[in-house]
């Protein structure tokens, strides 16, 4: 797989998101299918709340796409637990075949990934990929409980309390799947675990470069080339790599983490980070405009950064992955790519 | 993917394996490809050991296929430790494509099972797998450091210290992929992080049941059985419920963790457990046998508990899955399978 993959025959037939009260309260509050009033969602801990989100983000997707769980070959699914405990029991009910995965908040993006190569190759018919983060369960894991209320650097991101899932199959209602590059660890020797956005952003550079190079594209052939999560600090990192390398992508970038906070009224320093951020803004913002064809041509770049707390503790550096699909409004159906 | 799915034109080209000192000296010791003499490898902290075996144990495997990493189109792995820092450290240096897995011990199965469809459909040429485990980061981080000195449950089993991988291709020169069933997650109230063979029996149980109707296949039609790792006590368990579903499979049965270590003069209790158990018994016991025609027709199954310590202390049950793969020895070409 040096080369981008070609996907035919295959896209995401429906998507849907749950999110927590501040993501509820910010710019893109109107348009996820579910929020919760208190992040707890009904459940004792926030690490049953996680795993309940990833249970209605799919029940959700399933029900706005008019499918049962015996429509569903199988779920990729993860989150940045230690364990993957949000994926495991937030999905541990359904009688689907379930692949863990483990890529930091670039798990929607590898999770959609492979549901199309097995879909396109037409060893599926249908499958979802499922990706949460909370953010009362990353902090207490990665950083401290909240309760302990530590001050945060201006480098670090907010992680999203939501899930999102989506259901890939070949009926592509939502939007095209065109084609898919995995990505390659990169590893730059950032070693600051208060901005990952430095330790992804080289990451996505690679995979956009590779990808322009192989499917003989330019930025200026989408209308958009959106990262989840870098954040401010990382997006601006990203544009600025791409800038030395002479295929600047500044016009057309935009970071779900940048997206989702109002940088105005929600302090989250430089944006939202988490599994979550990408999968509900993906779900449901992004999708239904390219439903609608105000978006044609997207470049979705999943970036994760791959560390432990414990292994930022033994003195080790980032290091960082993204996955990219490329994804296409309905009308584009004679674009040809790669 | 509700039905197994027949596998044509891949196989598994060549593995290789690492263990630590422990794993040397029992009965299978003679076997594996390196072995380290302090489960240090040259690190300075257990969870950067882990890491470099999993490094090592890619290489040889390379190495033995006369490979280089070029020729690799994408790797799968992950391992046990918290954001699967053993893989995504071990494995950063390789420009290869990275997909990241959780699936606690099943990981070796769900890799060389993802691989393997890849393969199949035409996606990738050649896909590695790989997954380990390491006894003083297992303990450190699900039960507690190894200085406690704390006293085990009979029930529980032993963290294999070691590393597999296995390259994935069409060339099938070490041993042929038939089929494979991805697992459902299965979880059946077991809350005992102690005896984690009770929990993932079920699973296993599941899986094998759902193989052999779907294959139409029976126990006898296999050389060997073997789940990876059920130990002593879960293996005993898988055989009394297939017993009680009138598919009987002792005569046939083995179980990873059940052969890596010497009940008489290994006191490991239930026997050997973590992802890195039965990727080595695997890779250098299993295959051999396969490609030299004393094994033909072996059911591979990789079981994971899906469990954090978190999760368990939140008074929680163990969730599990068992992925299959079915292998084949070349003589057998002409075996129809599903």
């Amino acid at each position: 797989m040096k080369r981008a993959l070609r996907i035919t025959n295959c896209g995401i037939e429906c998507a849907a998101s749950v999110v927590g009260k501040f993501e509820k309260s910010g710019p893109l509050g109107g348009v996820f299918d579910l929020h919760g009033d208190d992040d707890r969602f009904g459940q004792r801990t926030w690490e049953k709340a996680e795993a309940e989100m990833q249970r209605l983000a799919l029940n959700t997707a399933l029900a706005k796409g008019k499918l049962r769980e015996r429509d569903l070959d199988a779920i990729f699914a993860g989150d940045l637990l230690n364990q993957c405990v949000g994926a495991a029991y937030g999905l541990k009910d359904f009688n689907v075949p379930y692949f863990g995965l483990y890529g930091a908040c670039s798990t929607a993006a590898e999770g959609i990934l492979l549901a199309s190569l097995l879909v396109s190759s037409g060893t599926l018919s249908r499958a979802a990929a499922v990706a949460s983060s909370h953010n009362c369960t990353a902090e207490r894991q990665y950083r401290s409980p909240l309760e302990y209320g530590a001050q945060r650097a201006p480098t670090a991101q907010w992680t999203v309390t939501g899930a999102g899932a989506f259901i890939v199959g070949k009926n592509a209602s939502g939007a095209h799947v065109r084609a898919v590059l995995p990505g390659t660890v990169i590893e730059k020797g950032v070693k600051d675990a208060a901005n990952m956005g430095a330790a992804m952003a080289p990451a996505a550079a690679d995979t956009l470069l590779r990808f322009f190079r192989e499917s003989n594209t330019v930025p200026g052939d989408f209308d958009l080339i959106v990262t989840g999560d870098l954040g401010y600090e990382g997006g601006d990192i990203l544009c600025d790599l791409m800038d030395i390398e002479g295929v600047p992508i500044r016009d057309v970038f935009n970071d779900c983490g940048m997206m989702i906070y109002s940088r105005d009224t929600q302090d989250t320093h430089a944006g939202g980070s988490g599994c979550g951020c990408s999968a509900t803004v993906l779900a449901s913002y992004l999708l239904p405009k390219l439903k609608s064809g105000e978006l044609r041509r997207v470049l979705f770049l999943g970036t994760g950064a791959m560390m432990s707390p414990q292994i930022i503790q033994q003195g080790e550096c980032i290091p960082a992955v993204a996955h990219l699909v490329c994804l296409a409004a309905k009308e584009e159906k004679e674009w040809k790519l790669c």
